[in-house]
C-alpha cells in the first residue's frame, strides 16, 4: 500500500428534498450567484423552480448562465466568466450533471484569474483560488460534485483537457436521487459506464496490488454500480436503486477508490477524451467503446491476474476473458455502444484519434506512444 | 436509502514517514501546541522524537501533557485544559491511539468553553468551537483520527460518556502504519474488534436495509479488517496488512459506513462503556464480550435476515447462527475475551452494569429498558 493524502472538504446533503437546502448554504457565501445549467431539463424536473426559490428565499440573487453542452466548451466557459465578472458574482451555483458542474468549476476559477482560463487546462497556470461553488446534481456519473477536477473542450482545437486544484472542491453538493428518476435510458447507461471507468482506471494501473482495503472498496462500488443499474433498467422508478447509484458514482471519484494505489493513470479516459473531442459523443459511450479494447491490451501486456481478481469479486467469473466479456455484456445490456462502428466512427480515423489523444497523454505524463493507442483502438473497431 | 449529510474535512496523510509532515501543517495553526500523549510508548517507537523534531523545525513550541489513560479520565482532561490555558496554547497535537486523541479533543473544546468540560458529555452544553487539532495515530481502532466524537470517563461517577461536534474533526491526521508494527497482540485484537463494532452497529440497527451501496461498503470494510488482522496475526511485520487495517479502522467510523442507514444506534457501545467504566477493561475487549450476546438477542428479536446477509458476504456462511459463531471464532482467534467470565466479571454484577449502561442509553435517546440490557448481559455470562 503506497503513501497517499486524502482530503475532501465537500459537504454532501443527500436524499429526497435536499436541493432547497442549498439556499441557506449559498447565502453564507455571498449575495449574488452565477446560476449555471444546461439545456433546460432542470426546468422540466422541478430542480430549477426549487433551487431558484430557495436562493431567493435566502436573499441570494442570481444571474443565469444556461446552455452548457454535454461536453462543455471553452467559448461558453469564457462567456460565463465574463458574465460573473460583469455582475459581481461572489459564488457559483451549478444545477445539472457533471458537464454543468465542470463548466461551473472552470468559471469559478477563471473569474479569480487574470489570464485566460484555458491556461489551467494546458498546464500554463495553476488554480490557486476560485469562487465558492454549490451544486445540485441531477445525473450520477462523473463524481465532479465531490472532487477537485473539471474537463473542458476547446472546440476549435478539438482538445478535451482537464484541470485540477483544491479550490475546485464544491463547498456543498445536494444530491436528490428523485431528480434522476426521469433520466433517459442512454444517460443511465453512460453514468454507469463512466463511474465504473473511474474505479477501474486505478485498479488496473496501480503500482501496488496489495492495497487490500482499497481493493475491497473498489469491488464494493463496482458491485453496487452494476446491481443498482440492473435494478434501474428493470424498474426506472426504483428510488433506492437510484440512490445507491448516485452515491456510488460520487464515491467512485472522490479519492476513496484510489487510496494507496500509488501512481495510477487514466488511460481509458485519455483515449475517450479524444473520441468525444472529435465526435462529440457522450463520455460514457466513448468509455464503453474504449474499455473492452483496453482490457484486451492490458491482458496481453500485463497478464490475467488483475482481471481474474476483479472478475471473481464482482462478476463471479473465473478467467480474464470472462471478466472482459462480463464488462461488455453489462455495457450492452445498459445500452452503451462497445465498438467504434456502433458510434459510426470509421476505422480509417484511428490515426487521427490516436494523434489527438497524445496531447492529453503527454500532458498527464503517461508513457504511451501513439502506436500503442492505435493498437488499442483497432481492437475497438 | 434514508437522507443523510456527509461532511468530513479532516486531511489524512497516510503512509511511511508521514508523521514529520505534521510539522508544517501545525505551524499554519499557531506557535504553541499542547502535546498530548499516553504512557510513553511513543518514546519507544520513535514517534515522539520524529514529531517533536518536526514541530521544533517548523517553529512550533510545545507543552507536554502526558499520561493519558487507555480509558481517558475527566480529571486528567481538566488538567490538560488548565495547562493549555496557562501556556496560551493555540493548537493541540495528539500522538497515540484513540484514547489520546479523544482526550485531546475534549481539551481542545474545553479550552474554548467557560464552563466545565463535562457539560459537553452530560448534555448540558454544545461544542461550538475548539482549538485546531493535529494527530499522529499509532493504534488503528477508534476512528477518532477522522471523526468528530470523543469519549471520556468520569472516573468518580463511573460514567463513560461521549461528546460530538464538527469543531472536533482533527485538522490533519498522520497515519504511519509502521508505528503499529510493534503493537502488543492484545491491542491488535482490540483494534480489530472495535473497528468491526463500529460498522456493525449501523448495519444491524438501521431502519433501512436497502441502502445497497452502504451495505457493500460495510461488507468491504469488514472483509478488509478480518483479512488484515488474520495476516497480522500470522506475520506481525506485514506492512501492507498493517496499512489496510489502519485505513479500514479510520473508514469504519468516519461517517462512510452509515450513509443512508437513517436512525442507527450504538447499543453494543452503550453496554460496553458501562463495562469499561466499571472495570477499566479495554474497549475492544468489552465489545468482544458484548457483541456475540447482542447478536443472539438481535436474532431472537429481529430474525435472521441481517445476520444471514452479513455472514454470506463476509464469512461465506449461510445461517445466522453460523454468522454469530464466525464472529466469536474471529474474536477468539485474535485473542479477545468473548464472555464476562474471561474478563473476571462476576454475573452477580449484571444488574449494576446494566444500571450504569442506562445513563448512556437515556442520553443517546435509545429505547432499551434495563431488563433488556440485563438479558443481553446474561447471554454473555
Amino acid at each position: 500500500m503506497r503513501n497517499f493524502t486524502f482530503s475532501n472538504p465537500t459537504k454532501i446533503i443527500f436524499g429526497k428534498g435536499t436541493i432547497a437546502k442549498l439556499g441557506p448554504e449559498a447565502a453564507r457565501a455571498g449575495k449574488t450567484a452565477l446560476l449555471v445549467y444546461g439545456g433546460g431539463s432542470i426546468k422540466k424536473n422541478g430542480v430549477y423552480e426549487t433551487l431558484t426559490a430557495a436562493l431567493t428565499a435566502n436573499g441570494v440573487n442570481f444571474v443565469e448562465h444556461s446552455g452548457v453542452k454535454p461536453n462543455p466548451v471553452l467559448s461558453h466557459t469564457r462567456e460565463g466568466i465574463n458574465k460573473a465578472r460583469e455582475n459581481n458574482c461572489s459564488l457559483v451555483v451549478a444545477a445539472g450533471g457533471g458537464s454543468v458542474i465542470d463548466e461551473a468549476k472552470a468559471i469559478a476559477a477563471g473569474v479569480k484569474y487574470d489570464g485566460d482560463v484555458w491556461d489551467f487546462f494546458c498546464g500554463k497556470a495553476e488554480i490557486k483560488e476560485a469562487l465558492p461553488l454549490f451544486t445540485a446534481l441531477t445525473l450520477p456519473a462523473t463524481g465532479s460534485e465531490m472532487n477537485a477536477g473539471c474537463v473542458i473542450t476547446d472546440e476549435t482545437a478539438k482538445h478535451k483537457y482537464s484541470a485540477h486544484g483544491a479550490a475546485l472542491f464544491p463547498r456543498v453538493s445536494a444530491l436528490d436521487p428523485q431528480t434522476t428518476l426521469t433520466l433517459p435510458r442512454a444517460q443511465v447507461a453512460n453514468g454507469a459506464v463512466d463511474s465504473l471507468a473511474h474505479i477501474i482506471e486505478g485498479y488496473f494501473t496501480t503500482t501496488d496490488s496489495d492495497a487490500l482495503v482499497t481493493e475491497e472498496v473498489v469491488h464494493a462500488l463496482a458491485r453496487s454500480i452494476i446491481a443498482s443499474t440492473n435494478r434501474i433498467l428493470k424498474d426506472p422508478s426504483d428510488y433506492n436503486a437510484r440512490a445507491s447509484m448516485m452515491w456510488s458514482a460520487t464515491l467512485a471519484l472522490n479519492g476513496l477508490a484510489a487510496c494507496g494505489y500509488g501512481g495510477t493513470s487514466f488511460i481509458n479516459h485519455a483515449i475517450e477524451h479524444s473520441l468525444s473531442a472529435l465526435y462529440d459523443i457522450a463520455h460514457g459511450a466513448g468509455l464503453a467503446i474504449v474499455m473492452p479494447a483496453w482490457f484486451k491490451h492490458h491482458l496481453a501486456a500485463d497478464g490475467p491476474a488483475r482481471l481474474e481478481k476483479f472478475g471473481a469479486a464482482v462478476f463471479g467469473v473465473k478467467t480474464a476473458a470472462e471478466t472482459i466479456q462480463s464488462f461488455e455484456d453489462f455495457f450492452k445490456k445498459a445500452g452503451a455502444p462497445v465498438r467504434l462502428s456502433e458510434a459510426n466512427i470509421p476505422t480509417s480515423d484511428i490515426p487521427r484519434i490516436a494523434a489527438n489523444a497524445m496531447g492529453l497523454i503527454r500532458q498527464w505524463g503517461m508513457p504511451q506512444e501513439q502506436s500503442e493507442i492505435e493498437k488499442i483502438l483497432r481492437m475497438a473497431a
